[in-house]
């Protein structure tokens, strides 16, 4: 039932001994959900508590090397630590992301004769031709990769926009429903939506004991919803000893952008409890920021507003910004981009955090919905 | 005239908080020239004292990620940070490496819509069957590119094996003589060796001054190995005032090998005065690591034996023998590996050395040939 984020490199642009290039991990369940994954990002997982094994699922939000170059030597690296159990299949990977990244992964992993100890599978996202200038757009040629798979990928998908929704539907299984949505920036970029499932309330057992219910077949018929009847003639409805549904989660991963695009990010954003969102630059470079693709902090503040996140975190800084700790006089001061973005947010309830690399941030499970 | 040798990576397999992936820089005249670039290499630089943008020449050893990886990305991050003087043309960073290198860029740089501020071109070493196990072989169809360059790449050229050296002849200039040779491991692995041209001698100024002769065109004469007639008739010959050329120094750094192949290495690395060479695995695991396409210290040795090698520095160390200031009791002992090859080269004048990341390792120039 926890559920935490935890920071890999918050750097924009390249990774530096400062700051890594983009990755970030959403860690529940016992499994690890590894969202882009810049170069170096295997020695930031050796340097954090995690474990890059526990990776089941990637999530690549564009195609720039600073989110792409580290995923090839991360899953060469997992599969030669792995301890192969031989009596179970070997877990498939998933990763999903725009278009294109099916042949880099193919293309690198070949060319270097890699083999890997699990399989993986690679879902492209179609993008839409708005999402960046025209330079940004990848010719089909250099996105199709032919139908000879590497020896350990297994069939991807290719995923198309919900025009309903104006989303990408990625994941819908019983526990999750993740969502992809459109940002623009100089080449297409996605965010993604991460959303539990509501939890059945628990059954209010003192009450049971009360009634002489004891444990038993009639627990799973009022955990289902269904009325019994007791001993006593009494019938007794599940809503009076089922405690309201707990509500699910929701933590949201915006790529890097200039601004999202369409409404998609709102419908799959609403009532964040997480919103991760890039911010560059401070708001005195806005031009500079939007020139580039990118956003300064009131940018982010507006779009957790839009979606009515209780946190936003901000990340994907530019080197010039080193980390509070090892900031000296004159550096440029990256808590000041908090601040920027604050100011946007007052009167909200929404909370800003920076991030940092190897920040973890725990997501508290939410409260019964009447509370 | 000065030259030296930094190790920025000497872990095998892949890059960790305790050893880089493979990458080496030879510095020589303001120039950097780097030794296979694996993942994290322009981190590592970024941690050096060394300066990325210096790169003028790339050398790839072989495709395995834990020395190729980290190419496009560094090549980014040399563009993002460089300020181009507009009145220049760009300088052209040339590229040498196995067959499929070419395709490997292009397509890392295409998909990640890379733009460089300078430009590159890639030349290919055509590999040889017997370089690797049949699986190791890269399908022609793996390897070819098609005529359409990236927007900053020239085109490059195809380097065949000299039947006659059993080498590769890569660059042949008023300053240097490089070559590739022949290896075996798991794929085609290849090593350099880099020649610097004899250095004329100095003329002898005390000399010159005795007998009269004042700076001026005579100098050049007698630099140039003519004879001049002095004022006093004497026919001065240059002999009599040149002290004996510099031999030039030469610098041999092998790829991941279980063994050379055939003579070519011998040609090439003849009397080098550094001689850079894997030690993945200790004396004791030589089978294991034979398997693996790798070498132990005492087959290192034997190489630089072969070749009559003044110093030998062994490197790609797996990452189970930790740098020697972070080993704990119980942890493998590195400089057990140092021990071993000087076993070997007892009674030669051989010297060894561990390398460590971030180590430099100047490389004096030659005496006089006569002393
Ligand atoms: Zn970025
Ligand atoms: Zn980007
Ligand atoms: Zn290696
Ligand atoms: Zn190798």
């Amino acid at each position: 039932m926890s559920m935490d984020i935890t920071f890999l490199g918050t750097g924009s642009a390249y990774p530096s001994p400062n700051r890594g290039a983009s990755a970030l991990v959403l860690r529940t369940e016992g499994e690890s959900w590894l969202f882009d994954c810049g170069e170096g990002t295997q020695t930031q997982f050796m340097r954090s508590s995690l474990k890059a094994s526990k990776i089941t699922k990637v999530f690549i939000s564009h195609l720039h090397g600073d989110h792409l170059f580290g995923l090839p030597g991360l899953l060469c690296t997992i599969s030669l630590n792995l301890n192969p159990h031989p009596d179970q299949p070997p877990p498939c990977v998933d990763i999903y992301g725009p278009c294109g990244l099916r042949r880099f992964l193919r293309v690198a992993l070949e060319l270097s004769s890699s083999q890997l100890l699990f399989s993986y599978a690679v879902h492209e996202l179609e993008p839409s031709d708005e999402q960046s200038p025209v330079e940004g757009r990848l010719s089909p040629a250099m996105t199709v990769s032919g139908d000879t798979l590497h020896p350990q990928e297994r069939a991807g998908t290719t995923v198309p926009l919900d025009p309903h929704t104006d989303c990408y539907n990625l994941i819908d299984d019983k526990q999750f429903v993740v969502k992809a949505f459109k940002l623009y920036h100089r080449v297409p970029s996605f965010g993604f939506s991460v959303e539990e499932r509501e939890r059945p309330g628990r059954l209010n057992t003192d009450m049971l004991k009360e009634l002489g219910v004891k444990p038993g077949p009639l627990y799973g018929r009022l955990k289902n919803g269904e009325s019994v009847t007791l001993d006593s003639g009494r019938v007794l409805t599940a809503d009076e000893v089922l405690e309201p549904p707990l509500k699910g989660r929701k933590v949201c991963v915006f790529g890097d952008c200039s601004s999202p695009l369409g409404d998609g990010f709102k419908q799959a954003c609403q009532g964040a409890d997480v919103l991760v969102h890039e911010a560059t630059l401070e708001d005195g470079q806005q031009e500079k920021a939007v020139e580039h693709g990118h956003s300064t902090p009131s940018m982010a503040a507006a779009a957790a507003l839009a979606c009515g996140a209780q946190t936003l975190v901000l990340h994907h800084f530019s080197q010039r910004y080193k980390p509070e700790t090892l900031r000296r006089d004159g550096d440029d001061d990256v808590t000041e981009l908090k601040r920027q973005a604050e100011l946007v947010l007052q009167g909200s309830r929404t909370e800003v955090i920076l991030a940092e690399d190897f920040l973890t941030l725990p997501i508290a499970l939410k409260k019964n919905l009447t509370q």
